[in-house]
């Protein structure tokens, strides 16, 4: 099944809001086998919403349309549809009451600006919203099924896994199915070539998606042996550099690491700033191997907080694998935990020296039978650095147990 | 100046990807007084690609391409545009060599596959790429201009930033200018009814861009004496509920109160996991103020590292008010800092009980004075309830420090 998309709205065009909804409904898509083949992104004026509707390619048979169907001045997706498809509308009453009594519930008088939401098409349907007051609506013309749903993300989400996906997969003929492959600690090129000669005798589908903090590689077939197949020719190539498959994420591959091994970890944090615990908490179940972490972002803290000597930080500085390694040690012996993770490095713009530049960055990984410290030089950019600072981290846990 | 979009790759359709590219470009272009007008993303053929320079609207004036310029196999915008735009290649020696050093330099042999980046057309520009190895093309024709760039975020920011604004700027006039005014702690039509009568009397345009943490409020004019009018009269209705302007951050908003009040503050976190102390070191320039955090996942590290009681624990649980003040309390002391901060709650989307469901959530703030403390009931999703509670948090903060 082929699906199009079109997001409404000048703040994603004009970038105050990213546009998290449309990846979102590509993977659900994806899961039930249909493919977004087109999205475009247009200016909320009927005028351009119409103009969208319109310009839908002809191999598109579901066209899903997301935002403007609030209840403020802007908010005019509805009757831009209903304009288009020449589709009179009438005043649901029993949904008004419906709102009425909601926003009673809550202890807050409906605005009299809702009513509009309480309008639907003569000839079309309209979809539940369990969440908020905008409902969805659904228009059949012309042969091409249109479904408009709110651009709120929790909304358009709930309404999408409760209405939506079930309408569309009984729709589906030969899925195409997709395995992906999650690396870390390797270029982009340099996976390709050592790939290359996979490549070359494959005919299945094989994209790279290299992200910041690594490149997923991504398998495509209508035929599951293909796939399986491939996947296991990657792993013994690359092996190494894969933490795991699908959309899992590497804090969540090292959870599952700690479990199996029962193993806890403490976390010292000074360039991360919180980072790496806050990625570790992410993953539900983390309380289990994660009891806790120190951000001793003041030098005075990682004395106080984390026992690392005075004369440690005066001789070599905070950003030096000898602090590093003691952080390490402090937040395993102060948590009494088994394995102690710290950075320590200069996340910038400011703070670089010649000797010891913006970017620079030490980890340490405390464990039963020592520390394994690593030095890295990253970018200048701070939210960068944090991000590619916490990644190398993390993954030095991962290569601490997947080594032993 | 209207800019058209086509970012390229069948990952960001499936949703393997989130463009964030988009938002970004959005942004720089509305900053030099242009306006992006239509935004699409389109497959990695060959046949799409060439599908959707053709569809572009005739309004736009620059079309923006992103993506596919990488050295592997699935890279196949150069080629597709110089098909479309009937322009012969040749080999850049000159590049080459360059490439073959920048390689060298970091002790990388080049890739065989790096090769066809050194292609260049004959009839238009290359766009130098100071962060990798893909090159920028610019080529005009039919009277479109268009750029196309590489899709990998850090690298198509750079040449922006270095070519591809500068070059914009130029060709721009009577821009329209934007004003945004960033709420939190207010839900949107509650904001909407109450500048009802501001927005009934003004023809300036004014749109609510409602986010999980907060309303941004935007004006677009091209007249900046209407925008300040406008502003000016908002401020008035709805000021407490305003952090800032533009597209300043809750915790930056904060880090400037904490600055000129010449305060320090610690962070206690315990179902935020490090998500507050993540949000403080984002900042350039934090230290000043941020000294450090205790995560204090488990309770054992609450006793050890925050001196809440035992006898509270035991009385109260670790999701209440009492243990919120004694964690707040504990990090001000132990930290030596003026504020003290602290997050419990259940974070979900196990844990709850009838009693303390999903959600709960309490924050301490202690200050010089004593201690202010919140209860929230939040949703049932894990990553929104720490979002949601970090914003909480902060914005406890300003509240405290803007009613002193």
């Amino acid at each position: 099944m082929k699906v199009g998309l079109i997001t409404i709205g000048n703040e994603l065009l004009s970038g105050f809001t990213t546009d998290t909804n449309a990846a979102w409904i590509g993977q659900r898509i994806g899961e039930v086998g249909g493919v977004v083949i087109w999205h475009l992104t247009t200016q909320d004026s009927r005028e351009d919403i119409i103009r969208s509707i319109e310009s839908t390619p002809e191999d598109v048979q579901v066209l899903i349309i997301t935002g403007g169907l609030g209840p403020t001045h802007d908010d005019i997706t509805a009757t831009s549809l209903y304009h288009w498809a020449q589709t009179e509308t009438e005043f649901d009453e029993d949904y008004w009451k419906e709102l009425e009594e909601k926003f009673k519930n809550r202890n807050v008088t409906i605005p009299e600006i809702n009513k509009n939401q309480a309008l639907k098409p003569i000839d079309g349907e309209m979809i539940q919203n369990p969440v908020g007051s905008a409902r969805g609506i659904r228009i059949n013309k012309n042969g091409l099924d249109i479904i408009a749903l709110p651009g709120v993300p929790a909304e358009m989400k709930a309404m999408m896994t409760l209405s939506v996906i079930p309408l569309l997969d009984e729709n589906i003929h030969n899925p195409i199915h997709n395995q992906t492959l999650r690396t870390t600690g390797i270029m982009e090129s340099a996976l390709a070539e050592k790939l290359e000669p996979i490549l070359r005798e494959t005919k299945v589908k094989l994209a790279f998606l290299p992200k910041l903090t690594g490149v997923d590689i991504r398998i495509s077939s209508a035929d599951t042996n293909e796939i399986s197949e491939l996947r296991d020719a990657i792993f013994h190539a690359v092996g190494k550099y894969i933490f795991g498959e699908g959309d899992i994420l590497l804090e969540e591959a090292i959870g599952k690491l700690l479990i199996k091994k029962n193993l806890t970890i403490g976390v010292a944090e000074s360039c991360t700033g919180g980072l790496i615990s806050d990625r570790f908490t992410n993953v539900s179940g983390s309380s289990v191997y994660f009891h806790g972490g120190i951000i001793a972002y003041q030098n005075k803290v990682k004395i106080t907080e984390l026992n690392v000597k005075k004369e440690t930080l005066e001789t070599f500085g905070a950003v030096s694998e000898e602090t590093a390694i003691e952080m390490a040690k402090g937040i395993q012996s102060r948590l009494q935990v088994n394995l102690g993770l710290s950075s320590t490095g200069i996340a910038g713009p400011g703070g670089g020296t010649d000797e010891k530049p913006v970017g620079l960055l030490f980890i340490a990984l405390a464990h039963a039978k020592g520390v394994m410290t690593k030095k890295f030089n990253l970018t200048k950019k701070r939210i960068i650095n944090k991000e590619l600072a916490s990644q190398a981290a993390l993954n030095m846990i991962r290569i601490h147990l997947t080594r032993d």
